[in-house]
């Protein structure tokens, strides 16, 4: 069995337990468990920095544990993912989990900019920099290359079976 | 001598060799040199993922030369940092580095959002949940908990000030 840490803007949205089950059932039987960093999170905790301390240490402790992340990147309050799973996705990477990505929204950033007419485009489309004269990366996917080399799914259902068919593969190496 | 990582979108802005000038002048003498991610990456590279992957392991590969990072996680197209300096930031917390953070608005995301009349708060300014149902933490921090733990400055010359303070004090317990 393989445990994979389900990070995301979930834990903001209505409705978590709906999202934990459905998570659940997508991995049911995978040889893929999910561990959520709510789980066994304090109850009544305020919300103070020396809380936020505990809640980050609570959450590092359970992806420690973990073989993999499954994070969602999509756009949270602008074009940047939620800087919270951001961040775990770059601590998985430095400790040689297996990181993989969902998204609602995997248009470039670069075409977003365009349709919000924020880009220094010619009559062609061609540009690299934005209407403040800063350079958009263009690799033909979402994200900044830090996040560009891992797989990238549309939704979660994609995203949990792609992964559960990566770990399946990999797993014949495995003893 | 200690080495710090300077993350931060300031790769993306014009004007970045002044930009470097400024960080290695605030640093001078200070026994803490500065590492740019964009030092010695070859020219002429074409933004395609297998260049995303070669980016990521570049930045990467001199991050881990680094004992501190020093990262700008102001608000980038929205109200989080950007996605690539967050995603290093956790890397570098997972390697044990030391975090230093700066940020041009270090207003809690619950204000920015109360500004912007997307917060459900009473007449007295109480709320906990946005207008789409989000928690929105307040830990009186501008970020989010995995964040919110690191010092946080407000200018890059406040943060290399108060790096070098930190680093200066703990050499003191090192060999």
């Amino acid at each position: 069995m393989k445990l994979t840490y389900i990070a995301g803007p979930w834990v903001f949205r209505p409705n978590t337990e709906d999202f934990k089950a459905v998570v659940r059932s997508l991995l049911h039987g995978s040889g893929v468990a999910p561990v959520f960093p709510t789980d066994c999170l304090p109850d009544g905790t305020d919300m103070d920095v020396s809380c936020a301390a505990s809640i980050q240490r609570h959450c590092l402790a359970h992806l420690d544990a973990c073989d993999a992340i499954l994070a969602e990147v999509s756009p949270w309050y602008g074009h940047m993912p939620d800087a919270g799973t951001v961040f775990e996705v770059g601590y998985a990477a430095a400790k040689g989990k297996w990181v993989f990505l969902w998204t609602t929204d995997d248009t470039p950033l670069r075409d977003r900019l365009i349709a919000e007419d924020r880009m220094e485009v010619d009559a062609r489309g061609n540009g690299t920099h934005d209407s403040d004269g800063n350079l958009v990366e263009d690799f033909g996917a979402p994200f900044n290359a830090m996040l560009a080399v891992y797989p990238t799914y549309r939704s979660l259902p994609e995203a949990c079976d792609g992964m559960r068919g990566y770990i399946h593969r990999m797993g014949r190496f495995m003893i």
